[in-house]
């Protein structure tokens, strides 16, 4: 088992990484201070996993709350199902929930736990690779809003993050690539020679071998926690995590909750950000395609949805947490390796961005 | 002008308590970070203080959401309305929420305020007595649900508060006693000199005597913050103010949220804590009238529903948030002017306080 830190004061907090972490209840009830446990899955997971959590949590008064799975439901109608749990349960402020599942259970239970009784403790146990390397990490909790995708939430940080390999054998295979989009994310924004440890090792982690899995979750966690402890609330470098994120969240808005999985709205997005930054001149053509090339491989989408006009970019970036003083700031490539946050772009090239033809761009790289 | 200050380390903040301070802006642009601000007040507010304070901020981008009046508004489906209007009115991280009302407008637009884009600045602006000695300082903000009060919510404090004490002149009367009920709290709880005070100038205060409420709202505001300051999340001392909440509440879960008013319930509720401790020991019989003509002289009511039984409190008090593991800790009162938080106590003493009849008291008081 590895363990890596989040180093946020008295906010800090572990990540253990580790085939079969599921079933070690030692590790578990180091983070649990009270008698009552509430976990928080859905119809996908809990026939999975949901039973030998419940045996490691033998010694408590475990409660369980089942919600329908998908992005279409992170919303406020089914985080009240999680409070009608726990209130008829009678779980009162020392409770703890746990979140077992992927990035939208992940999202709403850390949600539910920042609201109870204005705020309980709760554990992250992601089981896709998604929630692994990205959202069950840094304490961003929310849910959507019919105009905003995230728009109501906590910062609000896990007491623990426990993420058992074992669970990504039972992940489909579209799953899988919506997560390598977010591994391949720390690469492109931070970390350089990554790209070329993922060029090498894409096939092995699509084929699940465990050694390149917990590589890739390990190096993209250590990134992320260290981007988290220097800007827990985001108020300067946690915003380049968002690379690909704000044309991502414009096609899932546009498209409705869940038609694309959140990863491929981002893979898509990223490549306009690849294309953005190389007509300011920062990448090179070859860089631009190289990002390209990498997230095909991963099994990703690398052209937005082609009914989609500029127009309806523009109006779902509007309404970003980005936005500051009617500012768009994006996420952009200095180089590979380097992402900056900026509104300091002619907006022609904004435009262009949203007009370029990514269907040609995916046919000029073989893709 | 009266300055106060709730010392919370990065979080402080100041109170502003004077006359007329609504048309000062310069007050409130010290507060304001960004160019626009949301106000958040009520059908019954917004024609009275609505345009005055607009015009306080005519250097913003204004946006105005006006909510139906009352608690049994303050759950979900009005919260939205905040949500949906600052969305559509493009409010970005930088935006500033002004709460302008009573209790369940700070408690429902601080709770906006924490959850919008995962936080964003807001200012109370109350304009109850209630909100201004109580609920306006310290941070507590929340919703109701339909199986407890104030069950969902988060702690996070305001930049600032503004009291105008010229808005007390619309409050209708028993408005004015309910935040009375709050007032004589921080007698019973924590200085019991203010008891003697408030018994000379409790028909003062009923005239709107601008000297006696600015004094007692001082008085107030001085001791919240004191208990705010050295418990902020209610881990200790904080629960105090408390006293005749978890019998109130319950008395106004089952009679539906908004027949009894928050201060009315807590009133009656606090004549059982009182009877409560008078049983235990801790209260002469003689102390505990002092404290039950004291809230009747505010014109308060001092018998709990005569149809509600001890099986029904006990349910609703079962789901109070100061139960920790299964135990029901209550506010009760040493003397006059120290309140202590305890489990330890016979439930036989509990049950005979549910069953007193407390009209019989009422009238032996001559009330």
């Amino acid at each position: 088992m590895q363990t890596l830190h989040v180093e946020l004061g008295e906010r800090s907090y572990p990540i253990y990484i580790g085939q079969g972490l599921l079933s070690r209840p030692e590790i578990l009830s180091r983070h649990i201070a009270g008698r009552q446990v509430a976990i928080i899955t859905n119809e996908t997971v809990a026939p999975l996993y949901l039973e030998v959590l419940q045996q490691s949590l033998g010694g408590y008064s475990v409660a369980c709350v089942v919600l329908p799975d998908g992005e279409s439901f992170k919303n406020w109608e089914t985080l009240q199902l999680i409070f009608d749990g726990l209130l008829t349960a009678r779980h009162d402020r020392r409770t703890t929930v746990v979140a077992l599942g992927g990035g939208v259970i992940g999202d709403m239970a850390g949600f539910a736990a920042a609201c109870y009784q204005r705020g309980v403790d709760f554990i992250q146990v992601p089981t896709t690779l998604l929630s692994q390397v990205d959202s069950s990490v840094g304490g961003k909790t929310g849910i959507n809003h019919p105009l905003g995708k995230n728009m109501v939430g906590a910062f609000y940080q896990p007491k623990a993050v426990l993420i058992d390999t074992a669970s990504l054998n039972t992940l489909p295979v579209r799953e899988l690539s919506a997560g390598l989009a977010e591994v391949i994310k720390y690469g492109l924004i931070c970390d350089e020679p990554f790209l070329g440890w993922l060029e090498q090792n894409m096939s092995a982690l699509r084929a699940l071998e465990q050694g390149a899995l917990t590589e890739a979750i390990e190096r993209s966690c250590a990134a992320k926690a260290r981007v988290v402890g220097a800007d827990e609330r985001e108020s300067g470098i946690r915003a380049t995590l968002n690379l690909g994120h704000t044309f991502g969240h414009a096609i899932e808005t546009e498209q409705g909750y869940g038609v694309w999985l959140h990863g491929e709205a981002v893979a898509a997005g990223t490549v306009m950000a690849l294309e953005m930054s190389h007509r300011l001149g920062w990448l090179s053509a070859d860089e631009r395609d190289r990002g390209v090339r990498l997230l095909h491989a991963a099994g990703l989408p690398i052209v937005p949805p082609q009914d989609m006009t500029p127009e309806q970019f523009l109006e779902h970036m509007a309404v970003d947490k980005k936005v500051l003083d009617g500012q768009l700031r994006l996420v952009l490539l200095k180089r590979l390796g380097e992402a900056v946050v900026t509104a300091d772009y002619p907006r022609e090239i904004l435009d262009a961005t949203l007009r370029t033809d990514y269907a040609a761009l995916a046919h000029s790289i073989n893709a």
